[in-house]
């Protein structure tokens, strides 16, 4: 049972009175976003806190179900709500990964005052393929070290990082227990320069069960090149982020 | 019936001698991944192409179908392949849309030799909402041009794009029928800084029909808010890009 007095309050919260939608020509789909949005940024919905459910938010607004469920899947398109199958709809948490500085995994998440930490699937030593050789310009017969974790914040997983070094940088892949950039750093070879480039995929099943999520989520899949001041490619590392938690930023100023 | 000739020379084009791969230490999936990825840089393989089928794969090289399949599975998480259901593995089709330039939807798609097009959904003046009013930092009253459209790359829907610009821009919006940074710049008003914020998303079932995909396919859902020299606002645009085939490419370099 509902506790109907207590959700439309929180709708008119979120959307005020019904009679202010009837006073704009603006499409009401359109107004109800942007009450939304607002909300949001007003905090009066926070983080995974749920949305009131479509048929409460139509019948106290006194619009059209078909008009609440177009702005809400807007908003979930746009990645600013999440449906959980018969849980409803949530305000997704959002972690700003910025695009134009050199951060690492650690940094971004110490910058939204959680706690980052890594699970270990795989790392070890091995012969540079010609993919890596490429990648990384080596030599045939030069060996890499190849690390493959599960990234966390606050114990929630949030990523999968492979990272690749060339093994004359770091000899032992054991030496990394927390950030790799604060390792190559404290080597004297944390990369200043980085060529970035990233995608949307769907995970398969093995991803989504390290990540907790259902197979098939959106992620963000970033390989990033990480080169020394003369262009030394010092790491090649192939990450994917949570679509419903990273949010990519960059500044343009066109010269 | 499969010409098996045909296809174990195939395969032999892409993965060489089984030999070969039995003399290197190296995890076998991670030398087959390698091999993949040289044949789609060589031409080998190219855009679109059909990998031969695992088991082809995995008899010819005599190597588990496991291995094979835990190859292929790292390189469809990092959008290299894509597995359609029932017709087999292929090569994606990538453009490369550089997020340290602003261009247009427009000239990333003429840049890779591909004739670029629209079809509106929706187009029309309205007053701004809250929300738009404090993103393009209007006035109460103030009105604006909402612009949607599937966007397109030699008759293939690629993207979705929603431009809002603020309507003393724009008087009227039946005037864009190509570029819309093509029409600001005759204005006199193309912008030259942008924040640019992106994220990956599921697309709902509108969305993935006019982008004529799967309901849920992983999509980039791209914010840009375009500003002039003085950092008025002049454009918000609201895209969502195919995962499948658009990449972001950034450059860093700590100053």
């Amino acid at each position: 049972m509902t506790d109907t007095s207590l959700t439309s309050r929180l709708v008119e919260l979120i959307f005020g009175q019904p009679e202010a939608l009837r006073n704009s020509a603006t499409p009401l789909y359109i107004q109800l976003q942007s009450l939304i949005q607002e909300a949001i940024s007003q905090g009066i919905l926070q983080c995974n806190d749920a949305l009131p459910a479509e048929r409460e938010i139509a019948s106290t607004m006194k619009v059209s179900r078909v008009t609440v469920k177009r702005a809400i899947d807007d908003l979930v398109n746009d990645g600013i709500l999440t449906q959980r199958q018969g849980a409803g709809t949530f305000v997704n948490e959002r972690v700003v990964h910025e695009l134009n500085r050199l951060n690492s995994f650690s940094e971004v998440i110490l910058a939204v005052d959680k706690h980052p930490d890594s699970r270990w699937i795989e790392r070890g030593v091995g012969l540079a393929t010609s993919d890596e050789i490429q990648k990384l310009r080596l030599q045939p017969g030069d060996e890499v070290v190849r690390m493959f974790r599960v990234r966390m914040a606050d114990d929630k997983p949030v990523a999968l990082e492979h990272a690749t070094v060339p093994r004359k940088f770091l000899d032992n892949p054991f030496g990394i227990t927390g950030s790799l950039y604060e390792a190559l750093d404290e080597a004297g070879i944390r990369p200043v320069k980085a060529i970035q480039r990233l995608r949307a995929v769907a995970v398969d099943a093995t991803y989504a069960d390290y990540l907790d999520i259902p197979v098939g989520s959106p992620v963000i899949f970033l390989e990033r090149h990480g080169l020394l001041e003369d262009d030394t490619p010092v790491e090649h590392t192939r990450s994917h982020f949570l679509g419903d938690t990273f949010d990519f930023v960059t500044v343009i100023r066109e010269p």
